[in-house]
C-alpha cells in the first residue's frame, strides 16, 4: 500500500525483556532438566476473586439471559451504580469526588494509553525507571520525553526541585511500578504545588493505592489544588484481583481547564466516540468489589501477598541490601549486590538458586544494577526462594 | 492550566440529534400525557442472550472464584480459544483467516476509533450519511475528510468511479448503518480493485454481516486482493446480542504493508501498549456465541427481528415509498413522503401516529429528507406502529 502510516512507531524501542528472560530460563532448563525453578518475577495477581464478587457477576450474567432483565449498551462513562460505588469508596478513604468526574473503563492501561488523545504537543516528564505505557504511548504521539531520574539518593522518588517553570505533563505513579517507592504527604504535595504553580498537568497512576499501609496519600486529591491540575487513573486489577476481569476508572475533575476547554468534557467526547462502555456483569462485579464487604475481602488477599513481601524484605534487611518498595507495595526493588548488573544478577540467581526475578534495566536505563521481586507467588514458593537466597547472598 | 490540548477537538461538531429527539418527545408527552408512543428509533438489541452463551459466561465467572481455575491478565490480542472460534466461524462462511491476523477487542467501536493511531496523515473518505465514529475519530486526529455521497440514484451505495488515483483511507460499512444498503459482489469488488490498484486502505465495518440473507459478501475477504489492502472490523453486538457484554474483533492480514511496515505489527504494538485484553468470562461467552450451536440461536433472534423488518418493508412497498435496507439489515432507510425534511417528518409521525424514528439528517447532510426505522422493538409494538402508519401515509 501507498498510504501513510504513523511514522512515530519507528521510534518505539522494541523491548525484549520478557522474551529474553524466557530464553534464558529455557536454556537453563535444558541444561538442568530437573531444576526446581521458583518465579518471583510475576507481575500478575494469583489469588481468586472473593465469593461476593463472583456472585454479583454471576447474578448479572443470568440477568442477561432473561428478556425482562437483559441490558444492551451500557453508558459510555459507566453505570451510575458503579460510579456511586467508586464515589463511596473514595468517601470512606476521606475524599469527595463528583459523580460527573468519574469515568469507568476496562482498565487503567487503556486510559493511561488513550489519554494522549485529548492532549497537545506538550513536554512529557516520566520517571526512570518507568512503567513502559507512559513512555510508549507518548512516543507513538511524537512527543518529546524528559526523564525524572530515580536512584538510591532520592529513594526512587524524584522531586520537582531544579525543573524549569514551563507547563508540562508529568506522569507519577505511587506506589510505584516497578520500584514500589511511595510518595509521603510532603513529597507528593511538592509535586501538586509545582504543577499548580506552573500550569502543568499531573497524570497520577494510583493502581497500587490499596497496598498503602503507612498513611501515605492514597489519592492525588489529598491536596485541594490537585483538582485544578491532576487526573487520577486507577484500576481494580491489583486492588481486587481484577487483572482477568478488566475494570478501572479515571477521575477528571470538572474544574480542570486548559486552552479554555474542560478536560472532563474533552475526555467525555473522546470516550463517547471511541469507547462503548464496560460489560454489564463486569460492572456489577466491580460494584461488589468496592463495597465495604468487598474491600474487606480484597484486603485479606492483599495481606496474604504482604506475608510474602515480608519474607523478602526481612531477608534483604538482614543481608543489608538496599531496596525500595515492599512496605506499601507488592514490589521490592533491590540493588544488585557487589555492583552486579541487572542481567548478571538475573543469571546468578537463576543458576545458583533457581530463582527468577525481573532485571531492573528492563524498565529503563536508571534501572541498571537493580532487580525486581514481587509478592504474587504462593507463600510456599516465596519461602523456598527466600531460603535459597539466604544461603546464596 | 497552561498545557496544550488537542485543538482538533474544537473542530468536532456537537451532535444534538438524540437530545433534540428526546426534547421533542418530552414536549409532545407534556401536551398529550396519555399518548401511547411507539419507538422504532432503537439502535440497540432487545432480545436476551441464548442459554448456552449465558452458561458459558457463568461457568467462566465461577472459575474466577477458585484458586485452581483463576485467570489473571488475558493475552492482549485474545485467548487462542476465542481466536479459534472466530477462525472457525469465518471458515464456515467460506473464508480462511490466519490466527495471527485476529485481534479480539471490547467492541468494534473501540477498534474503529483507535485504528487512527497507527495511520499517518492520509486523505479520509467516508460515506454520507455515516456512522459518526469514522468522522469524529478522524477529525480528532486532524485529518482531511472527503465524502462519498449516497443518494437514491446510487441506492445509497457509492462507487469508486470518478475518484482520483491517489492512495487514500476509505471507510466502508456493509450492511450499512444507518442506510441498511448492502454491497453486492460486483459493487464491493469494484472497491477492492480500486484500493488495490491505488495503494489505498479499506477499513471495512462488517458489524451487520450476520443479517445478510441474499448472498451478498459477508466479508471483505471474499476478494483475494483484500488481504493486501483491507482491514475488517466486526462485532458480536448485533450478531449475537452482545451490546451489553462487549466483544468484537479486528482482522489485519499479515500481508498488508505500508511504508515498509506491517500494519498487523503496528496494531500489535498499539494494542500491547494501550489495551490489556478482554475479560475472560466475556471471551468464553463470545466463544459459545460463535460456535455452530450458538450461531443457530443467534440466527433465531435475527429472524425475530426480521419479522419486524418485514412488517415495515411491506408497508413501504404498498405505499410506494423509496427505501434502502430492510432486506439484509435491521435498518430501514426511507425517503420522507412529499419531500418533507427529516425533522418535519419526525414531528409529523410523532404528532399524528405517536411513532418515534430517527431523522436521517442526524447522520450527515446527505441524510436530509430521509428517515431511519429499526426492527429492534417488539413484534407487538412494531405491528402497532405499522398499523398507525398505514392509515397515516
Amino acid at each position: 500500500m501507498k498510504i501513510k502510516i504513523n511514522e512515530n512507531f519507528k521510534n518505539i524501542k522494541e523491548s525484549y525483556l520478557f522474551s529474553d528472560i524466557a530464553k534464558r530460563v529455557n536454556e537453563y532448563k535444558k541444561l538442568n532438566p530437573n531444576a526446581d525453578i521458583v518465579r518471583l518475577g510475576i507481575g500478575d495477581v494469583t489469588l481468586s476473586l472473593p465469593k461476593l464478587v463472583v456472585e454479583a457477576m454471576e447474578h448479572a450474567t443470568l440477568e442477561m439471559g432473561s428478556k425482562d432483565t437483559f441490558r444492551g449498551y451500557p453508558p459510555e462513562y459507566g453505570y451510575d451504580f458503579l460510579k456511586e460505588a467508586i464515589k463511596s469508596y473514595y468517601k470512606r478513604n476521606g475524599f469527595d469526588i463528583d459523580m460527573d468526574s468519574i469515568f469507568v473503563s476496562d482498565g487503567a492501561k487503556s486510559d493511561l494509553g488513550n489519554i494522549v488523545d485529548i492532549l497537545g504537543n506538550n513536554e512529557i516528564y516520566i520517571q526512570n525507571p518507568v512503567y513502559p505505557v507512559y513512555l510508549d504511548s507518548n512516543v507513538m504521539s511524537g512527543r518529546h520525553i524528559n526523564y525524572l531520574e530515580c536512584n538510591e539518593a532520592n529513594n526512587f522518588k524524584p522531586t520537582p526541585i531544579g525543573l524549569d517553570n514551563e507547563p508540562k505533563v508529568i506522569y507519577l505513579c505511587s506506589p510505584n511500578n516497578p520500584t514500589g517507592a511511595t510518595f509521603n504527604y510532603e513529597e507528593l504535595k511538592a509535586w501538586v504545588d509545582y504543577a499548580y504553580e506552573t500550569g502543568s498537568l499531573i497524570i497520577y497512576d494510583s493502581a497500587y493505592e490499596a497496598f498503602i499501609k503507612d498513611g501515605s496519600p492514597k489519592s492525588i486529591y489529598t491536596f485541594e489544588k490537585a483538582k485544578y491540575c491532576a487526573i487520577e487513573i486507577s484500576s481494580l486489577s491489583k486492588m481486587a484481583g481484577f487483572t482477568g476481569v478488566r475494570c478501572g476508572y479515571t477521575i477528571i475533575p470538572t474544574e480542570i481547564e486548559a486552552s479554555n476547554m474542560s478536560l472532563n468534557k474533552l475526555w467525555k467526547r473522546r470516550q463517547a466516540t471511541k469507547f462503548n462502555g464496560v460489560s454489564y456483569p463486569v460492572q456489577r462485579a466491580a460494584e461488589a468489589a468496592l463495597s465495604e464487604e468487598g474491600m474487606k475481602e480484597n484486603l485479606k488477599n492483599i495481606d496474604l501477598y504482604f506475608k510474602n513481601t515480608k519474607l523478602i524484605c526481612d531477608l534483604l534487611d538482614k543481608k543489608n541490601i538496599f531496596y525500595s518498595g515492599g512496605k506499601n507495595s507488592p514490589y521490592i526493588w533491590l540493588k544488585c549486590p557487589n555492583n552486579m548488573k541487572s542481567f548478571d544478577f538475573f543469571d546468578y540467581l537463576l543458576k545458583e538458586a533457581g530463582v527468577v526475578g525481573t532485571p531492573g534495566v528492563g524498565f529503563g536505563t536508571a534501572g541498571e544494577g537493580y532487580f525486581r521481586l514481587t509478592s504474587f507467588a504462593s507463600y510456599e514458593d516465596t519461602l523456598k526462594a527466600v531460603n535459597r537466597l539466604e544461603k546464596l547472598l
